[in-house]
């Protein structure tokens, strides 16, 4: 089956965050692809890229980036897919630049962004699960038996906790 | 045609921003329902639109709330559908607070964010839509060529510009 | 005797911070109950614990959380004990994040804020037990000596200050 | 009856914010009394205030104070009286350093601190209600009830936006 | 004679601020071209436009963008064409989020970024003079006149002042 | 000969930073002394100690805090000496609230501020001495002194870069 | 008799700030002079200001100024006298960007930086008055009324809140 | 060929990051020399240095600083070269006092500001390349040719990511 996500990134670099939003879809057994493109070191591979994006079949992309991040908000003016926004930890602001570059899109282009990080990229990874699981019976089960296994390990958390001290 | 679209803010003060989220699902001719939902004054009655939701039919959730902005991540807690938070311009802070209340979940709860204020309620519209078009061939037409006529003003107005001085 | 306070956290990686209110309740031999819960990943747990917290002997209810941090005023909607919140160091933001997810609550639903971190945690312990105090002489009593302990070994490290250099 | 709550500001110019503690407590029929204390311009009267108050029957104190607001603290530092301080929105920086110096007390001196501005300032007022209800089932009641209209204006209000446009 | 510099920006609205820029081009009788070009309405145009500059004889480009605010980062990734990048005063965080989504470009691809608002766009006309001065005596001579007379002016506003109280 | 400065600090811990201050006094041999001082858990010490100052002959007063930074600005309001605040290093804010508790001091009482950490403690030290040397010839000198040492240092250390690469 | 304090501003747009410090100045009969100096606009001049300031008998020296305020920094630079920098609030970020300017000074050169905008420039002219009234009993005596008038203003006002209401 | 571009730093401890810019300018063959000029330690040698620099041949300076960053806007005062700022990282706020110190000079002195720390020395090398490659074909192509390599280390590294899982 041909991916339905498309897990992009603006360097290599961004693979220690952006692995967690490839493991939910693994997880969660959605075919996905994933690839570096830069907005500023490939600018033509992103247009050409997110133009043909729909086209290949793809439903959701997820784009991380760091600093000022352009390749979520970039991609998103050149399709209609909706377009997750992964802001990666930076070097100096700790990702606070990343993300006011992501989620402060201007009327017209929307990105949909998600927490600074490991957080944010796991977040990634479910909400286009979600998104498909919309329209999909049999993934939705799969989205709210995981939800209920987290429910559950959290309650046993707890249990331990009563036991510390 | 039951509402595709859910548009809930935490309080009618909300109203200001949260309508033009609402004019774009309008202008896209996409069946939307609108509710004051507060998670703090009505916790109850959000949970139960939570829970309720995909039941009804219901695609994706607009939530907007300010300040320590807590309804966009509750609703999503209690639902699998796709939440879309837009962040309320706060009194103090300039919407700050209610930017970072609403995207920086936990791994496991997203919400998928969007700017602060109006341009935020125009892309909350605007990602509803591409959501519902990545499987909506006709409405998937619309978006775009909603996006060509834009294109097409902004070029209009390059011209424009030209004349002054 | 019955737990009067409940020092609840949002994961149980909370339990580094939290366990500083604890160990001040134990210091000053206030009954008290420990709980992991989640306002994302067991809502209905939270809101369970919510309803039934004053009608179990509860008179205060500490809780902390991290990033969007929801459960202290959630935890607040759902209950007319006084809530004291306390924002959890977060990996991206320091704790900015959280403090202001706890502290911008909307008129109505107020929440305790204390420090970030673990001179928060401490405070939360110390919060819950004057307020108790003001209610209970003996316990004053014991608050009071505290403070004066504390005051003393401030007075001894001036003098131990002293003698560097 | 003699005050059960003390309603403190720095400034005659925080009577703006802080009237909003006061409205809180005469509508919940809670005996209250209000004065302008200054931390930096009468720091021996607000020694004597702080060293007094619980001797003179008060069992909260609410203080607000702006900028670099030593106020709360302060007073904190000499009573173990719960103090709840309420950051008043500064001229330069909306209370942004209002709020850090009121909540980043040190472990050891805990400050209740709410939101900047009015709705911190409504919500000193019912968190010292709050604390007072947890001893006195009659208040409980008021308190309770001010929840339950809240709640109902709530619910009203999304019915009148249902009719909007 | 052609256009030596390039002064464009992502939106009409954003002429109140570029138009600043103009005025110092203008009077330092540099030839100049304006246009819209919005890196998110119309990236197609804007690709075009980076790839012809130096083709068309520009020298700097000057771009004006605010909140995400990805046109100068991304008109720098098309062309090595030295780019100014003025980031316009944003609805909800005066041009923070404008300022660090165009100063925090990865290493690679650099903007020449100026301060928030009207003062940055002066700057940026006077930045782009000088890079062109540098290679260009008599512009050289003008550039440095407009430095002299500033100087004087504010000699001058001394003794107005010594006048005043 | 009695002590001119006195270096104060709110915790033992902040020795690390405010040692620098008494380095600088020491090399500038100016007699001051030092203790631990806190506004929040020995209040009564800390107005005995700021209304006795000016008798017992000190001329300059430097106080260093972190956090909810309250002690300059209290010692501040207790004495008309010139009293010097160093913010110390916060664990979770990094100095930004211990700086903004100790700057934004209302009209009326002024602390001088200088940086956070250890520039900042090394130029209270500097600033004690340079209000001091203002009427002492001697220690004038020795301070002009400093000084050309200091860029001498600097201009030494551009000919050991130049060796480099 | 000669100025003892300097009060220099880098614009003439500044003086509404600047005027607070003439105008305590005035008050407590202390000898000043004013006089607009820009670091960046004339950088020559300013020099010439720090270097024959001490020559001069002027004592202390107070400057103002917003944005990437280098003023105080710089003439700090070229004189032993204390200087007191005054951050001015800024169009864009409300005067942080001044404070940090300011304030962020390195280990070697103090400057003495007060609140911003308005109460800072006040306490400008008070922290002016406190070094000189150090070695000064008449000044100190005219320092001490004041603080005297000023707290019984206080507890005037607080008398007026009673009737309030 | 004497130098064309300086690359000038507040203290040694820049080197570190400003070594970046330095490989840049080795790399690309462009003629350069290197300095430690403080703002605040050696004021008249950076005047010096700033007044000849253009009398020397130089066409672009480059110049680091760190906390309340003074060198570029000073440097750029004394000259109508461009001059880049690179914000050195500090110590407490991670260069965000750099950044705003340097970025937000007023309107008639521009200061080209890249990114914080190691990315922002790279990029100001490339700008000044860029600069010069304005006027100069050879080095023009250099440039070009560095553009073209990054973009096929990319491209090469979306291959390797493909392996990866």
């Amino acid at each position: 089956m041909s991916a339905q996500v498309a897990v992009i990134m603006g360097s290599k670099s961004d693979w220690d965050t952006m692995s967690h939003a490839c493991a939910i879809l693994e997880e969660l057994q959605i075919p996905y692809e994933k690839q570096v493109v830069s907005a500023h070191r490939t600018p033509d591979l992103m247009f050409e890229f997110a133009e043909k994006a729909a086209g290949r079949g793809l439903k959701v992309i997820i784009a991380g980036a760091g600093g000022a991040a352009h390749l979520p908000g970039m991609v998103a003016a050149k399709t209609v897919l909706p377009v997750i926004g992964v802001p990666v930890k930076s070097a100096a602001l700790n990702g606070l630049d990343s993300l006011l570059s992501i989620v402060q899109m201007p009327g017209g282009i929307p990105v949909a962004t998600v927490a600074i990080g490991k957080a944010g990229a796991i977040n990634a990874g479910l909400l286009a699960a979600q998104i498909l699981a919309a329209f999909d019976p049999k993934l939705n089960e799969r989205v709210q038996e995981r939800r209920d296994r987290i429910r559950d390990e959290v309650l046993a958390s707890s249990v331990e906790l009563g036991e510390i001290l």
